[in-house]
């Protein structure tokens, strides 16, 4: 419902921002070619009816934002007939049919800043996409600006008779730009005094654009994605370290693969830190979806309250081997189980081979449930993502759920009975 | 007082800064078009008698600035007379009064240094406009710049006396500025070796200035706010995760909400931190005024002092939840309570909601008191802001005040066996 | 092997990029000046043979990269046959000679697209050249843009039948590099509408490129060397303590030697911390690789096994002295060993020097194993970087080992009853 | 002596870098004006001998080298004679005097190698003179490469042979700097191939250079000064919790005052935090000579032992209290004592002032040694930066020096006695 809502007031604000620019590009051209036909078309009155209807749906929307409990009530009715009710309605009105003075028409360029605070708005709203909105706003200012300037140029250095209205239009559009990105050919260059003023002011204006088009994208360019920030700096102190010390080639390689294995899977990201700032409701939900999977994989977690699972679903730490990495060894003291979200190990007793364990499968819970020492030496035959469950955050959940423990341990020395 | 101070010091420097101003757009004006009469207009006086007020007010001021314990005792008597003393008697006299050589007044523009001064004063200062007050320094010394260069140009280039002083004055703006911003027409170039030479001057300059405004908008731009970074990196993380795990629809909304609520309405700002970091004195003050509309609300807190209450507002802590979340429920430990600032709170008893909590309440105090524990359970309706007083912290400040301590554990007895 | 496969991967793509590109160069210039000859050449159809093969080579790649464990699985064969099989394919076909219609041979430009993917792979497993690919990067695509948009610039314009081919392509390459470098001497200028309209479109476009051009240096020089940053940081506190407080001359460049001795000789890099957060395994062995050489040279580590020496390797500590700095002084308790890695030291008794420790010495070693107290004074000669094994970490790892702890305290016995 | 090592060093590169300037200034003039008295005049030999000198010294140098310890033995003799001893040697020959092919003087340009290390170098040891290092090397760069690219020109364009030879320098020069700003005038244009080829060249190193300069501005501006960020981001937080929070205009202009003093007086700068960092000799003699004025005053630490002072000085913390802030009030616990280094404070016994405490002073000393409760209150009258010590820090060093804490003991309670 609330993602509709949201849409609907976008695509409004979209078609309300078309209808501005179409009247912005015609309306100078009108005053200049003198297109006395424009002020009678169906695109002025198309214009005036959508501007109308933004009247009646902006005072619809800011009554219902009311309630909107996740945006705050910084919009209400009374700040928008206060605010922006007059400007909205002054917009509405088809002055050229009422009393025919084109120049007033002018008047409607106010809805721009309209635009201007629903693209605030949406950048705020849209941050991931923030480098992409940039880029389509500049070009919208850009082109109309561009397009308005050309305008101005026409209306102060005249129409050339000898060439159609395109040729005069491609002309100041030409010689708006060549200043405006001071390329500066100097074919065309302004005569009077009004014009080289218009002209300073034109060039005034390249430096800000340049200023913020450049400045836009360095803030682009400079912005870091923070695994790969990670990762940079792991590579780098992996190098500075290789500089100083002699380190094998062999274990350079594996130290590099690590670290990209670490970027490239989990996008240098820690869920445990991510569910921690979370509120409790929050964290709970999250991490339960993330794990219930496994969860539910677990045989002696059959019959358990949900709230229990989510409990255990908090507890668990993800973990990555490296390919070789031993996990435990038989002997060790069973105090965790494992359970395997991506890659395979290789289960050896004596040496020998006895098993593989791929992804979802769970490991270690009978020695951490039974408290008794490993039977097996567990190790990684590819990069493993697994989750690791501590004995100690297991007791802590199960000191939490008496009569759940008593029947888990009672399940485990079933199973573990059967499996001797 | 001391804003006065330091207000009226702020207007005597933009009011020197005005007389230089006036006085360096003028004077090269006079010089390249003979105007004699200007070194009689009551502008040329009212210039020097604003120079030479400055001289008086500038030596009132370091006497005054000795007992100025904020900013600092870097500005002295001694140092004046030193330093800036002479520079402002020399700018302060008619000189063209006196001997009536023109060029001799140029050295009023050491007083551009001490504007320059200000500025960086200024900016030191009032560090949350810097980046308003960066524009408009720079548009100052930009258009001063270019003012001045003209003049340079006009006098190298000689008048063209078929033009009027306006059109030669425009002209030479127009070269300055369609060099400085690099368009180049080319419709005016320089002939000689010295103005080539100073066009090479002025090509290298507007390199520099480029360099400068592009510098400016990039480091304005790349500045973070520090509540949306916080935001965006939530919501990087939040991608990061959804890209490489299952998360539904309906939950990732939820989080993006939370981000968004955290971030619209607390700015990504945690109160506790930022007490943390003032001084004793400060902090309590801050605290205090922050929260005692919700302590002047506590019955049982009536008429304790108001050292005890300071202790508590330090014990504050400012949490979240959001619609849906569990508060607390019937039969847990009451171990803390809680002021709303802002959301409705639903109490339910066996499922029936008994009654709503709304801002300003506080709730769960007696429990606390009485180390009962909780009768109801209490559930966000809406985001709900809250203040949250431990236990431990309680404890902690009735330890320091057992008097009231034991009133207040009386009081709380009464009120709970009313209730009862 | 992973090395090699890798390599060759980039090998061909290199070749692959070196085609498109031979292709970008000649087909617009044998559309231009009518090289009917070009499509039958041998250049002609080495690119196609490449293309061909890249086909075969790409299915092939996806086809392995199924079991590449450390790059994820992002590519497989099914992919690739719904994404850019058919591209390739398409590229892959000798238009020309098939039915002679030369426009057609434009589709292969796509080929561009993977050059782009390559591009991005490569500078995102290569982070440690950015910089370098950046730059080679940029400059391939600016000169075949350069390059495609002066034969576009020659269809607008029509070629000058007064010059001969090279004269033509090297006045369009300079009228192109004139304008997007925003020089515009104005000694060529479009005449017509639609050389207007591709004018202004050149003109937008080489704001875009100055925008990337700076974007990206400033990025790059924004970017910190994290070993500088703390050396420069370390120099900004002292620069700042030194203009409030009166410290002494000598003892400042002391401090500034010390800071630029850390940076030179550690690139501000602290090994433990790097060691820490790697998983256990590898942290192992480059823990090993780094220290081994001071272990073996311990007498009584001689014949202890390899786990032994590697939880060994993992207590060390590194640790600068400062020429003068006195390490432990006779009489102190015997609570740390230490391994020289750089420098001199100095070992006095009742204040005669009696010995130097050199590189690859260790000392302090009896009166750690015995819990004797130090029987001489030991000082640094020169800047000394130190591996330091405290007693605590010590005997943690030979809780471990009972049997090497028994048999090093008899060796380190009979030693330092040698000794005496 | 080290500093003058490295000062002798510094200047003696300079002069090398003079003489490779001038030549480089001078020689390409003379292969384009034919000056063949050039090569006969002192300034070539002077050249030629402070060559000759330079490789001399770099071997002297090199050797000198080994023994210096702080910035590593990265240069030595070796080193040399395979590196830059051939290079050195080549450039020190008087070519034209012993061959006279002018043109292969141009190999000396390899010397400019030479200086480029020499600034990497020095902008590595100068880290805080970056800013305007970057500033003087740019220039020095910018100017060679004009002048050169310059004399190309002249070299390409032949020598306006109706002009004088300064005429024609001036020309290239300001065509050389119109385009390499990308101004492009247009008065002057390349007209045969070769011309153009060299144009397209500089126009792409003019958008290179434009690149580095604007870099570097905006690298330069980027840059935070620590204290100054740490004071925004405090006032930011203020202006955020100002927002959401209701806190009076008085209050907040004290935290506004208390955050500025803090920056202006402190620099936002931690003393401990940055003895911390240091090795221990160096945190000790630091701690000394920041504190020694504040504990020579000090009665009771009269005649003891140095190191007992070093011990008393590393324990000391500074703190700030702002007007009104009380310091501690009578029947207190005595738990530390207080060194005064700014500010001003008043002791109360009952409401009334019975003294001042100034700069320099110390109080609570006599409550801390005797551990009985305060017999006064201290309240700040202005900002205070005091430095704290605490009784928990004043044991543990008094335990490590039994025979003093006896004395002082005993001197403390002989000086309370005399009080009462």
């Amino acid at each position: 419902m609330k993602i509709n809502k949201q849409t609907y007031y976008y695509i409004w604000r979209i078609i309300v921002s078309i209808a501005i620019s179409v009247f912005s590009i015609l309306f100078p051209l009108a005053m200049i070619f003198d297109w006395a036909t424009y002020f009678n078309t169906p695109i002025y009155w198309v214009i005036h009816i959508i501007f109308a209807l933004d009247l009646i749906i902006s005072f619809d929307q800011n009554k219902r934002m009311n309630d909107d409990e996740v945006f705050g009530r910084s919009y209400s009715v009374k700040k928008y007939v206060r605010g922006w009710m007059i400007p909205d309605i002054l917009v509405s009105i088809p002055i050229c049919f009422l009393i025919n003075i084109p120049i007033l028409e002018s008047v409607k360029f106010i809805k721009f800043l309209k635009v201007g605070a629903f693209m605030k708005n949406l950048r705020q709203h849209e941050i991931q996409y923030t480098n992409t909105l940039i880029l389509i706003f500049s070009l919208f200012w850009f082109l109309h600006a561009l397009h308005n300037l050309a305008c101005v140029w026409l209306a102060l250095f005249g129409i050339d008779e000898n060439l159609n209205q395109i040729s005069n239009y491609v002309n100041s559009i030409y010689w708006t730009a060549t200043t405006l990105t001071t390329v500066g050919y100097g074919d065309i260059v302004p005569s009077t005094n009004m014009q080289k003023i218009f002209t300073i002011f034109m060039e005034l204006l390249g430096v800000g654009l340049y200023g913020i088009v450049i400045g836009n994208i360095a803030s682009i360019l400079t912005k870091k994605d923070p695994a790969q920030a990670e990762y940079t700096e792991n590579i780098d102190r992996l190098t500075a370290l290789m500089k100083i010390r002699n380190i094998p080639k062999d274990l350079q390689q594996r130290l590099r693969d690590y670290f990209t294995y670490k970027w490239k899977n989990r996008h240098g990201y820690d869920e445990s830190e991510f569910l921690m700032e979370l509120p409790n409701s929050l964290s709970r939900e999250v991490a339960i979806h993330l794990k219930k999977d496994y969860l539910s994989n677990i045989e002696i977690f059959k019959d358990v309250s949900e709230e229990f699972l989510q409990e255990m679903a908090l507890s668990f730490r993800s973990v990555i081997y490296t390919p070789g990495d031993c996990i435990f060894e038989a002997g060790d003291d069973g105090d965790c189980m494992f359970f395997v979200i991506k890659g395979t190990l290789d289960v050896t007793v004596k040496g020998k081979s006895i098993a593989k364990i791929k992804e979802g499968d769970l490991f270690g819970e009978i020695a951490l449930f039974m408290n008794t020492k490993r039977t097996a030496t567990v190790r990684a035959d590819t990069y493993c993502d697994l989750y690791r469950l501590d004995q100690s955050a297991c007791k802590r959940v199960l000191d939490r759920f008496p009569h759940i423990a008593k029947k888990i341990q009672s399940i485990a020395k079933k199973r573990s009975d059967e499996l001797v």
